[in-house]
């Protein structure tokens, strides 16, 4: 029996206020409305990026909410004005949504969607403000126009990428935000040559992704930094091939690595959030020709500080969202990278959960363990 | 009579203290040594990196010393070693050199070399760290290697460029600093593309060289931002195309001009100096893929802040020295475009006074009037 064009009643995963273990609940799944689809998840990741919004020590509180961002799961039905998806479709929902009509969906060089670009304060669907999840009439807030810890979701057509169905999604639902996000801020953004050096400043999954980017490019030296030293052990699997831990310097662990380097380094790739070191990874590139690419997503409050100086030196200073892939055009073809085998994703699958046990998977990440944990939804 | 290997006696205009006319004087010029040449300058002309080291309120005091870097000269004599240059050849000093070894100078990318770059704390020659200008036995500092507020003075032959002889020295002096710093930053580094719009910080000499080479790059829209009104009229020769002055609102002007330009200008180049210019040139370019650089000589406290996010959503923040020319190798070719009429250079001659005036130059400056006002040596 069909369930489009009704209201859907399912398990989700519900953050009623900050910093308490998310709670699953039964939910009501509106559905999709104009320009709409939704989306029956069969796998969802946990991003740190959900983390900050949980615990929304440095970012704005909005409970209750449904978290989730970076998932694989099938079309169940579309609303009006949908014609490029239909049920059944393999699909990852996205952060960050393609118009294709505004002007940086028109430009060759942006991600950042006029209308669909990520934006964490919003609790409700473009078309209409409003959510599309309720407990027994009352509203949940979405979550980057995602909301994956949930069985069923409904996401504007714009960030849904529609994928090659033989693909798994268990291994594939981490393209759609981490490791797309690490991958490209190395191979669109940073774009080191053959041979050169680069940093990467935080060996979660998405620095280490960012490091693959490095070694696909063939980096001759990937210098990993991370505050905490049991991320090395595994880096090493990723091609990192030395290791700075900034706790075991006096100095600036900026000064440490423009003296490993000779200079600096040619590329560097922040994938931390902490504005230190943003800073840190600007200033250890090589000047005259070094690149810094920042990844991570600030406090709200946060200041980047440096001296002027360090950029009349000719370095360059850029940042990324989602590793300046279009979700839509270009996901699809990240997917097939997969498939092919250029691109590793297994490796950075360490841990995998039922949705019941949800709680684990931000106990994991709290604790620095492990890379992605990987959410069954029908387990 | 040669006088290659003799000391020469010859008037120099010095700076005995920080914001005190200069004064001229009788000066001994010793004999260049090892990589030196020693130059018969000719015409020189004001930048305002002369006037921040002679007023030296946000810079590190050095005196007595004899300023000046932009200017034209013919080759009196070489030292030891000096190969490709000879008596008789036009040339043009340069603030920073091209050793032709060092990784920058191999790089396709810098102008940043290793042991010629821009020093302004250096009084010296990099030889013997001494310096080749004396009165009484009393040594004057050197200013960036170059000080051509002298009749004759003493230079690296990594900072000198040998040009077409049939080059008008009183009009191609300007192309040693100023002309092709500005030129070179929208051209070599911010690199408009035809149609796209592009907002200069700071109408000088050296914002007006920058938008000449955005009218040359064909942009659509050259948006002038200056305090001084003053400017404006000028402007209008080169291209500019809309103004704006800070003063004339009460919100800070990066939101002006995005307010202008729906969402923010493509490219953004600043040459004024001052820190709060440079954080506005980088907040008003679009988000997406918007490129802001920095030309302005900062004070050596300054800090440029601004929050990551600015960076996050996709915009580039560069600087650049001597607008990433390479002195030696790329600015003989510069001067041919003066001479093919692809580049004008006349307009930005406002004044022209003989070197027992050349405090008139510094009023001209500390007035905002005019732009680049030609010394005359011989006069
Ligand atoms: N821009 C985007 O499109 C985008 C997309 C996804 C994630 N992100 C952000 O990327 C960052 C990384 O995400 P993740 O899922 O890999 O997180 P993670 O928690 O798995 O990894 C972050 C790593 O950074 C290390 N770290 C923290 N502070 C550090 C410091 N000062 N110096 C060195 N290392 C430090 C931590 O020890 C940890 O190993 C987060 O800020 C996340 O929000 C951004
Ligand atoms: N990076 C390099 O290689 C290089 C080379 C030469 C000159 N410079 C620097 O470039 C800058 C410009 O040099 P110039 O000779 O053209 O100087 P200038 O004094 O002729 O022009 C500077 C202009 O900036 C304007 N200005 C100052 N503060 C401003 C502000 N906050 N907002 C808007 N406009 C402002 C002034 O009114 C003036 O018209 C100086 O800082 C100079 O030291 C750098
Ligand atoms: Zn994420
Ligand atoms: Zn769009
Ligand atoms: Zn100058
Ligand atoms: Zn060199």
């Amino acid at each position: 029996m069909s369930t489009a064009g009704q209201v859907i009643r399912c398990k989700a995963a519900v953050a009623w206020e900050s910093g308490k273990p998310l709670s699953i609940e039964e939910v009501e799944v509106a559905p999709p409305q104009k320009d709409e689809v939704r989306i029956k998840i069969l796998f969802t990741s946990l991003c740190h990026t959900d983390v900050y919004f949980w615990d929304a020590k440095g970012q704005n509180p909005m409970f209750p909410r449904i978290l989730g961002h970076e998932a694989g799961g099938i079309v169940e039905s579309v609303g009006e004005g949908v014609t490029d998806l239909e049920p059944g479709d393999h699909v990852l929902p996205i952060f960050t949504g393609e118009c294709k009509e505004c002007a940086h969906c028109l430009s060759e060089e942006s991600n950042m969607c006029d209308l669909l670009r990520i934006n964490t304060d919003r609790g409700g669907m473009i078309h209409d403000g409003k959510s599309r999840f309720s407990i027994n009439g009352k509203p949940i807030y979405h979550f980057l126009g995602t909301s994956t810890f949930s069985e069923y979701t409904v996401v504007h057509v714009g960030q849904v990428a529609k994928i090659n169905p033989e693909a798994p999604l268990d291994k594939v639902c981490v393209l759609s935000c981490g490791m797309s996000t690490g991958f490209g801020a190395t191979v669109n953004v940073a774009k080191p040559k053959k041979g050169q050096s680069v940093a990467i400043f935080g060996l979660g999954a998405v620095g280490l992704a960012a490091a693959e980017g490095a070694r696909v490019s063939g980096a001759s030296r990937i210098i990993g930094v991370d505050l905490n030293p049991s991320r090395f052990e595994q880096a090493k699997k990723f091609g990192v091939t030395e290791f700075v831990n900034p706790k075991d310097h006096d100095k600036p662990v900026q000064e440490v690595i423009v003296e490993m380097t000779g200079g600096g380094v040619d590329r560097s790739v922040e994938c931390t959030g902490s504005i230190q070191a943003m800073i840190s990874a600007f200033e250890c590139v090589h000047d005259g020709w070094g690149v810094a690419v920042l990844v991570g997503v600030p406090n709200k409050d946060d200041a980047f500080k440096t001296h002027p100086v360090n950029l009349l030196n000719e370095r360059t200073l850029k940042g990324t969202f989602f590793g300046n892939y279009k979700p839509r055009t270009d996901i699809p073809a990240v997917v097939e990278k997969y498939m092919n085998q250029e691109l590793e994703l297994d490796k950075f699958i360490t841990h995998s959960v039922p949705f019941s046990e949800i709680n684990k998977a931000f106990e994991l990440m709290l604790a620095g363990e492990g890379l992605r944990c990987v959410i069954r939804m029908d387990a």
